[in-house]
């Protein structure tokens, strides 16, 4: 099922701003700006409940871990997308830095590029991917930036990357 | 299997800096400072892999929620631990602050008050309380304070509290 184009693709992405709403199709946003809670620890502790849950398969487990990140040259050529297939995966900034994101809908083996979309994360926002959403490795803007992540350990590849051809340039282009 | 007092019990409890190393019967601390690290995303990131693993029964799943938390009012009079007997319960400070830990080994359904310690944490330092291990809700130092929690969903009762009879007083006192 691959698909068809009759010519070179060129693209700049729109960057949106990160709404729970906007992301639904491709997971959750980790804040607590406008979010529900309720209080616990005799009222001195909101808890915004369950924003996001660890998916993992039977044989897998969710871990811990932290990733520091570079920023990549901008305007950045969008080449590649990838997805793990048996658990989510979520991105927390720890620093309050703001920070890119590529996505596109699971589902499909191959990425239709007219299907990419790119959001921009306040630092006070953290993602987490659903199981097979195609994703861009982590857009930090800024240097030695770090992110909590939460994401599944077990048997299997659990990750696949998606190279785009060559008549596909997609571009993420910076203010 | 009671805990047998000729007398009353009075004390402050020392504040211990938090390390990995002293952390150990508690659970793990989550930080990317002196921990060992592998490449990935081309190398343009630091994988700090694994420092804390999400644990859960067969029944439950992990999830992600933001806790906002307001400081308690200094000395601090520890009345009541509590545990989680079905998962671990991870909190990651997301604005930097320091805070305060006060905890007691798992394994026992009636806390010792001789085996109660207290860390304090860096604002780059997480911890993730292994399961049953005792635990003071959290102890932030600064109002309005975020903490990323990753625990465990579920059936069941997963949280049990034990109150410190009168004859105990233990005190947590800032510098």
């Amino acid at each position: 099922m691959g698909i068809e184009r009759e010519e070179n693709m060129f693209k700049t992405l729109a960057i949106e701003p990160l709404t729970k709403e906007a992301f639904a199709p491709f997971g959750d946003v980790i804040e607590s700006e406008g979010r529900d809670y309720f209080m616990i620890n005799n009222g001195s502790t909101r808890r915004y409940h369950r924003l996001a849950e660890v998916q993992t398969d039977q044989q897998g487990e969710g871990i811990i871990s932290i990733f520091r990140a570079n920023p990549l040259e901008y305007p950045l050529h969008i080449r590649m997308l990838e997805r793990h297939p048996f658990g989510s995966q979520a991105f927390i900034p720890l620093f309050g830095n703001e920070y890119l994101l590529v996505v596109a809908p699971a589902g499909t083996d191959q990425v239709d590029p007219a299907t990419v979309r790119a959001f921009r994360a306040t630092g006070r926002q953290g993602v987490n991917y659903h199981k097979g959403v195609w994703h861009h490795p982590v857009l930090t803007l800024t240097e030695n930036d770090e992110f909590l992540v939460v994401d599944r350990s077990g048997p299997g590849n659990n990750c696949d990357e998606y190279y785009f051809d060559d008549s596909v340039h997609l571009e993420l282009k910076l203010d």
